[in-house]
């Protein structure tokens, strides 16, 4: 039998960021997309930290607004990405502004 | 002192995929961008059945190339979660291929 070796730190990101869309995209049994429901079900449980840290408390209406590229009232898959590296982005950028780099030319 | 939860899975995600992108730009001094020996250094340790995969031995080439849409012979944090965000959406492709949706209307 083939040896399955175990997933790297990075390969299992990218299979818990696949399941986690998943999971809240098959609430509703349409597993290709994530309602308005869902999304905000998923911003509530799974990013409990950015919503209490936002001061507009229609933060999530206007971002599923954004999201919603091709206006369907539906988060794909690629938009929900989009969220999450959206996020990853302004994390970086604030590290980067909290810790100098040591070389910047 | 104010209480600190544990982060989500999701959370906990976001900040592994900034860790891994900072632990390999930050190789070469300049931690701003990957470097194309980064970037294959990131792919061949931390994806590493990825490379197995393909039938193109060029294809990490032919994937620095494309992800570094600006042409400045690096990739910035932007260019690296559209890489981990195309993967992700390949996955998810394939997983609804081989798994048919319970609702698909």
């Amino acid at each position: 039998m083939a040896k399955i070796s175990s997933p790297t730190e990075t390969e299992w990101c990218i299979e818990s960021l696949i399941a986690v869309f998943q999971k809240y995209a098959g609430k509703d049994g349409y597993n290709y997309t994530l309602s308005k429901t869902e999304f905000l079900s998923f911003m509530n449980t799974e990013l409990p930290a950015f919503k209490k840290n936002q001061k507009d408390p229609g933060v999530l209406d206007h971002m599923m607004k954004k999201l919603d590229t091709n206006s369907d009232g539906h988060c794909t898959q690629a938009e929900f990405l989009n969220l999450i590296g959206g996020l990853a982005m302004a994390c970086h950028h604030s590290f980067l502004k909290a810790v100098p780099s040591r070389k910047q030319t």
